[in-house]
């Protein structure tokens, strides 16, 4: 009831004022479309079924026969919603809707349906359905586009967006080997779909082929539900970089080696993880600093270790902060190995560049939530996504919906109905307005 | 040389006065007894033939079939040493000699043959053969003890003391069950050995059925070379109180989840280990605390660990002071957890109680040695041996000799010819005395 209030207000500050130049041809007076949220729901329950958990929530891993079964439904979903469909080499879903002017190059939207193993019914599924619910409705109301229609699932988001990577980028042949969670590697993988991995090139979007690419998606952490705000305007997908760290010291007996004549790794690791926290949290910001995974050898009880390998990863939406928080933690770590005559060494074997969204589309995806009555706030996404590879061929925007208690990859990932409806209506609002534009 | 010259000061000081009075009887003219160290030194070399390692060391894990295919080699050297030689229901191998006295108790000295994976040479070897030497010295010099001898060569330290605890405490049903590194059960290990796993209680060794029992081992630590001595007096053994420690946080997405949003149980974890480290090193004394084993689930680089699993370990003399120790990790981790919202449970599973040495061996020890003029020190140690255990029956004695660079349990694992020598001296020494006593 609250929200049906401040969009009251906002309709009547009138929105035109604070629209991009490109958007002010739409009126301000335009009432929102709407989405039909309890279909789009059923969709997304009906989808869950493939691969369900005992639990909750889905193990729909890409390459596995869960996920594949899912498929066929949805197609059947793209085409009762008059798209028209087809697996591109990649291995992507595409359902194709024309617009009314055959010159101007495709918007494109959608998201993901593979998951994480026992993950949740949430990451991936609500920007696929809630795309797959634009194009019905749009068909519903006979609205016909200026540009053309794309609605995009993309396979194999989470193992490493390798989807939109054979979209808009060549693979090389390691990659094509690389070895997936479902055991296929992905040129195995592509096949299995039911895509062309000889002939990826016939599937390339190339840079400026496309008009823009919209994804809805739940937000995976617990800044909106914390806030009490019904949307998220993605002002960019953080930078990932990611390290191998490899401390080096002296195994040793635990029992004969005096606590001064140790170089005991895991001590300095212990030294280091503590100092990640600290390097990354001095600052103001929404950097993140962390170490997930650790193993120390030989990993007995009674041996002190003589190394330990961990991993290291800092995201940003600032490339810049990200380097200069790395030197940060590697001038800890040189001074930490010198305590115990230890030494440190870091692989980087990620490299994500930021990807900032479109300032246009930041300003859309807030005039439609606006429109709609919705509370909204710009935020980075700590995630990857598959709008991050997408961006580097076209504009890009991210809608973000909340999810109940930050929890994502896990069976307990939840978003209420009402917050995905919001969200699709959102996603459909954007797209006429780009569309407009 | 110098060693030599500081025996003759010794001597010319006269050794009486600082002895026990039980070995007063002795004489402190009598020059001290040596044995052939060139035939020991060769016979440590030959026994290292079974189960070498490529890169030295040996690997003779026991129950293993290098384990098995060395008993008949000791056994020999056993009989060429006049020894009555036969294995034990729980499968140690026994080497008898009569004394002059039979109502004397008998006194009882060796150590192990067996090795850890990739292990050394001189852990267990170095008193095992050391012990046989001794006695075939004896055999050679024509010497009588007044107590009956028995050399041991116990089975199974390195998997958790075996032999001895075979011999002197009942076996549970669950322990003979245990599977031990060679991929046997106990009960296994003990038949393919020879021994007699059903009747166990034919071999028990009861409080006060023994004299004494004597140890010769190498220090398995870096002291006595850093501080160049040639005889490590030993105090007792510490005791070792192991611990299973497991932090439960949240586990949650590392890119969108703030910093101070997180419940990380991979900070608390590397806060414990530091923590660790600063109290056992916050007072003086010997006291060791290690941190071997670590694992963090999910485990993975870009997810915030929900569990920490590792290991802690205290070692020292008293066990007062490792109950304190322990209170004071225990409170720190409980300040740890809070600063996060992490809880920490810890669940010991080992508990050796220190197992102090007989003051009057560590005397005629001392003695030995000054009558060799060696240098010595009294230490504890660090690591635990059989001598542990049989000290629950009778007053023991161990010797040490230096590991150079403190290396154990690997294949660089080193003492030095003369050093082996000396301690077979000490050993054979400190057993006329106690014979004298």
């Amino acid at each position: 009831m609250q929200r049906r209030e401040f969009a009251g207000t906002i309709l009547a500050l009138g929105a035109v004022a604070v629209l991009p130049r490109g958007l002010r041809g739409l009126g301000a007076a335009a009432a929102p479309r709407t989405v039909n949220g309890a279909r789009l729901n059923a969709h997304l329950a009906a989808l869950s079924e493939f691969g369900k958990n005992p639990q909750g929530g889905v193990s729909r891993v890409a390459y596995s026969d869960a996920d594949k079964a899912s498929r066929p439904y949805i197609m059947q979903l793209m085409r009762d919603a008059k798209l028209d469909v087809s697996v591109d080499a990649a291995g992507n879903i595409m359902g194709r809707r024309a617009g009314s002017d055959a010159s101007l190059k495709p918007i494109l939207f959608g998201s993901h349906t593979d998951s994480v193993p026992e993950g949740g019914m949430y990451d991936g599924d609500v920007g696929s359905m809630g795309a797959i619910e634009v194009a019905q409705s749009l068909a519903e109301q006979n609205i016909t586009t200026r540009h053309p229609l794309i609605v995009v699932v993309w396979q194999n988001e989470e193992g490493g967006l390798w989807g939109t990577h054979a979209a808009t980028a060549e693979l090389t042949p390691a990659e094509l080997a690389t070895v997936s969670r479902s055991g296929k590697t992905i040129r195995e993988g592509i096949a299995f779909l039911g895509g062309d991995p000889d002939h990826l090139e016939r599937t390339r979007l190339t840079k400026g082929s496309l008009a823009a690419y919209l994804e809805l998606h739940i937000e995976q952490g617990g800044t909106l539900e914390k806030e009490k705000l019904d949307i998220g305007v993605v002002e960019g997908i953080v930078g990932i970089h990611q390290w191998n760290v490899t401390i080096d010291g002296f195994q040793n007996h635990a029992g004969t080696t005096a606590m001064n004549d140790r170089h005991d790794a895991m001590l300095s690791a212990a030294r280091f993880i503590e100092a990640v926290n600290r390097v990354v949290t001095s600052e103001p910001g929404r950097q993140v600093g962390t170490v997930g995974r650790i193993n120390a050898l030989p990993g007995t009880v009674n041996v002190i270790p003589g190394k330990v390998e961990c991993t290291l990863e800092i995201r940003d939406l600032d490339a810049k902060k990200i380097d200069s928080l790395f030197a940060k933690v590697e001038a800890e770590a040189k001074k930490i190995g010198a305590m115990n005559g230890t030494t440190f060494t870091f692989a980087q074997f990620t490299n994500n560049i930021p990807a900032p969204t479109s300032p246009a589309i930041r300003a859309m995806v807030a005039a439609s939530a606006k429109e709609l009555g919705l509370t909204y706030k710009t935020m980075p996404s700590g995630a990857g996504h598959d709008a991050q590879d997408v961006a580097q061929i076209c504009p890009v925007g991210m809608i973000f919906v909340p999810s109940v208690g930050g929890i994502s990859h896990a069976p307990k990932e939840f978003s209420k109905p009402q917050d995905i409806t919001n969200g699709a209506n959102v996603l459909l609002n954007t797209l006429l307005k780009l569309d407009a534009a």
